[in-house]
């Protein structure tokens, strides 16, 4: 018979348990994610002002991504962009992370609306995910960033029901509840971007949501000064701007720079001519578009999303596609190849996008050939550096011309530098001001270009993710209160179920793998049975280790048949011995070979 | 009775069999990691020509790091360099890739000489590995270079014995075998660095180390080009010349400029001043010492390995230190706070370095405080770009300003540019001209500036790691000779013993964790006795998950007794019954969760 080892009640019966080290860890959140901050001690406020203005940031305040704001007055709230973040280097496996909603729980039903100020990743992203589970409230965005949000929605039909979705211009005018709401248009490198400027009890917000100013063009739109002006003269409260570049100093690129280089790299290319780069970056798109039109050349679109985004816009008007120009792969083989341009995904080195696809040979139509050029992001997303060296390596290769043109990089060209927040800033003439969007040091330096626009220490305001604002009779301040916001991960279909212990599990795996040690123990014979088997994963070859896991065997066999021998069946304590196997075996193995690998003791009782 | 499952012979008992999907991929090397070259068939010569001089790049040229050249003529082999290269981000748990020296194997009595060019790691961090393998043979290099060699050595003595240490200056001549070497001195980031001239039966080689040009200043080093004129006037063989900085276009930076800028940064210094740089960088370690000294700054120097080899170029008469300018960090409090200067290592964000001590008040006697300047590198490893972002946003919570300055990277300023490298070329005037040291679309570039010398296509070897070339007769060619050349990784005591399947399993399991299956069959009944065991590591937090998990024992339960009740106990093919698992199992889960974790089964026969 077989029967229950683990003493521990409750536990599951071979719950191979962990090793005491990480037992301090054994906390689902925070630990070596919660972000440490001087200022702000969360604690809860003794009261909940219903007669307060609460500016809530739940995420893009520590980070490039999970663009979230919250603003509740009373029984009101409105939610300002609801965005994923991608996952850092010591995340192994999480697909995206998503803003933290548990503060909304109970609340559900005071989420008047949710607005979207353009449908990039990091402001959209959450939508599938969070949207359910705060009782579906109207999303509110243009055609384009509607069009874009339904689309993805397609792919997340397990998890997420229709969509309550309406639609906005840069001219609509909303009431939410306490809220009046209306919009102004912004220049992006998307289409249908706008900012929001929310009329409260306790006066004017304004959110600039993802903006540049180009004063000398408008192809990538506009950005609507002239309705910031008008606001600037009634006092508001509270502006809120993107950091993304307020590191970069000067002003952005005017579209007519960027388009007079692009202009100039087709004009000059002798054979084809390749793009790598993002598919949400779709005013980029539309210039290369115009520029294959007005040099009669063939373009070729490859990767899903960037058909299936060029698509949209075209249908709703934002890209007007000249006759003939934009042709399928398939007739690309009647075309020379100084006729012909190609715009790919995977500019970032992705394994299985279009551009890796052509540089292995494994392009079903296209196949790189001597005399192509290839022109791709000069800077790269943080992590994917060495995966797109090996792209260039490869190219090169190949005989083909590498140019890295910046502008086809995914926060280039899109976002205000330092001269423009600085006239943000100055137009609106807020009371107060508030980065968000950004690392922690992006709003501190955001924070710097208040100052120089000559606001005060305690007029500027760099929050945290989850702290509250509180504004009350013309007076802003950060509170001492702050809601959840640590990261809620999503991988495949679990949100949220991936927490520190998981990841650190996966961390250490990775690192050294891990060592199953199986005995199976007679209660009869008080012996072993046979030998204890083993199974490496990541941590030695086996074939090539005979010796070593001989050793463990008899190390495994004696600390069982020493420490269970001599007591009853009922009597055994397995979760002693399974500690001692983990401890001795973990310390043998890191004595022959200087690897850690996870130990996980199994002891079987027949 | 326990009784054997495995049917196939020569596998382990429980041995849980690798899945099917990944049967393809059990070699200990190859796949995955192979640079695929089109030009250069690998394939042994038919004859290897005694009377032929062979240069071997073994390593560093699709790479920068792991340098390692092998010079052979007849029984006459040089090395010149041994270094290490950093893993890359899909190597978890390896510590660093060594080079291959398979080819050596049987020739090590052949091995005259290793001559080191300077001391970085990429150089020679390689030694304590390789030379106990090659038979101990003598290492030439000056005394900085060998005195960073022998520090290093002592963490290495469980592996690598005493080392046959030989010391050159610049101006020594070596008569090794049927070689006569020569040295020049070489400007770079590090005293004692020197370049090598080969001359050998077939002409003159030229292999410049890691270098730059520096017209306007001796600081760091001056570039004997006058020995190469001289050189160049006997019409040598080949060059095989640096191709860090290849892709920068110019001329390097004089280290009067760097002086000047730092110079700048230590005057307006109005707190603490705390440079975070790494410990290799001993020319600029050295100028920032002599600034503390010159402003009457005091300098502490924080980081085991950054005090070593200050003391050790001290030592050595390579950097005068002023009297009372280097204090210990226990008398940091005798002083104000703009008298201090702090040189500290982690300037990568690694968490265990000074630097994110400091900003996490983990230092032991520096804290950071508001008013304090940090200076680091603006640009960063591939791979450590977020831990360094983290770093910075840790500093900015604290108040303190930060400021990215390039030369503060480890390969900014030490090595040549465009401009430097054309006129390395035009000096030496080398027959044929071989780029070394660099990813292989460095050494195109590097070639493209060769052609621009004047050189035509068949003059200009761009040669990949392993390929032989061959010089006679004054013709030089690349063969489709190749000799081993993968990766060889360390990690722990274990060198090589780490291949791809191992690397593959830990990519594996830290993508979506793994996940043991335990049953155990009893052989009288028929049946599985209770439930299977299940271990779940990285993939789901298993006290959320009950009711996945009831599913999981069922199906498996269902699995085995369908498959094994029939059978008498001989019969059952327990490899089949496991696949079925595996496969079953990962489907299932793969479908509750979109996960794909390691499922590992283990059937236990009693």
């Amino acid at each position: 018979m077989k029967k229950e080892h683990d003493t521990q009640p409750g536990r599951r019966r071979v719950s191979a348990s962990r090793p005491s080290h990480q037992r301090g860890t054994e906390r689902p959140h925070g630990g070596h994610f919660s972000r440490p901050s001087r200022e702000t001690t969360p604690s809860v406020p003794a009261v909940f002002d219903k007669n307060a203005l609460r500016v809530i940031p739940i995420g893009g305040l520590e980070e490039v991504g999970r663009n979230m704001v919250a603003i509740e007055y009373g029984d009101n709230i409105l939610i300002i962009d609801m965005g994923l973040q991608f996952p850092e280097e010591d995340m192994p496996g999480v697909d995206y992370i998503i803003p933290n909603i548990e503060y909304f729980k109970g609340k559900e039903r005071n989420v008047l609306g949710v607005i979207i100020t353009h449908a990039h990743y990091d402001h959209i992203g959450a939508i599938p995910h969070l949207i359910p589970r705060l009782a579906n409230p109207p999303l509110y965005g243009t055609d384009l960033t509607l069009a874009i949000i339904k689309r993805r929605q397609e792919d997340f039909k397990e998890i997420s029901s229709r969509l309550e979705l309406h639609q906005i211009t840069n001219d609509t005018k909303l009431e939410l509840g306490i809220f009046k709401v209306e919009f102004f248009g912004v220049s992006h490198n998307i289409p249908g971007s706008v900012g929001v400027i929310v009329h409260t009890p306790e006066g004017i917000l304004v959110h600039t949501g993802d903006f540049k100013i180009d004063e000398r063009s408008n192809i990538a739109g506009v950005t609507e000064l002239d309705k910031l002006e008008r606001i600037g003269k009634h006092n508001p409260l509270l502006l809120m701007s993107d950091s993304t570049n307020a590191r970069e100093i000067g002003k952005q690129h005017s579209e007519i720079d960027i388009m007079t280089e692009l202009e100039d790299i087709v004009k000059n290319a002798k054979g084809r001519l390749i793009f790598g780069t993002f598919a949400s970056l779709l005013g980029r798109l539309n210039e290369i578009i115009q520029l294959a039109a007005k040099y009669k050349k063939k373009l070729i679109i490859e990767g899903r999303s960037m058909k299936n985004n060029v698509e949209i816009a075209k249908e709703l008007g934002y890209i007007t596609v000249p006759k003939g120009t934009i042709i399928p792969v398939e007739e690309m083989k009647s075309y020379r190849n100084h006729e012909i341009m190609i715009l790919a995904t995977g500019a970032q080195g992705e394994e299985r996008a279009v551009l890796m696809r052509i540089a292995n040979r494994e392009h079903r139509f296209i196949e790189v050939e001597p005399g192509d050029t290839f022109v791709f992001s000069s800077s790269v997303i943080p992590g994917n550096e060495r995966t797109v060296q090996r792209l260039t390596d490869k190219l090169y290769r190949e005989g083909v011309d590498v140019i890295n043109y910046r502008m086809m990089d995914i926060h280039a060209g899109g976002h205000a530098k330092q001269e423009d927040l600085k006239k943000m800033i100055e137009i609106v003439k807020p009371r107060y001001f508030m980065p968000i969007e950004g690392n922690h040091s992006f709003l501190r330096i955001h924070g710097k270009i208040a100052t120089r626009a000559g606001y005060a220490d305690d007029k500027i305001l760099v929050a945290d993710n989850g702290q509250v604002i509180q504004c009350k009779g013309g007076i802003c301040v950060r509170t001492k209160e702050k809601v959840p916001s640590d990261y809620v991960f999503v991988d495949g279909l679990g949100v949220g179920d991936v927490g520190d212990v998981v990841l650190r599990d996966r961390q250490m795996m990775a690192k050294d793998g891990m060592f199953v040690v199986i005995a199976t123990f007679d209660n009869r014979t008080k012996r072993v049975m046979g030998n204890p088997d083993l199974i490496s994963r990541g941590f030695i070859y086996m074939r090539e280790s005979k010796e070593l896991l001989m050793e463990v065997r008899r190390l495994v066999k004696r600390i069982v048949e020493q420490s269970a021998g001599n007591h009853a069946p009922g009597e055994i304590n397995w979760t002693y011995i399974k500690d001692n196997i983990r401890e001795e075996v973990g310390e043998f193995l890191y004595h022959k070979t200087h690897r850690h690998p996870m130990v996980l003791p199994v002891v079987i009782e027949v």
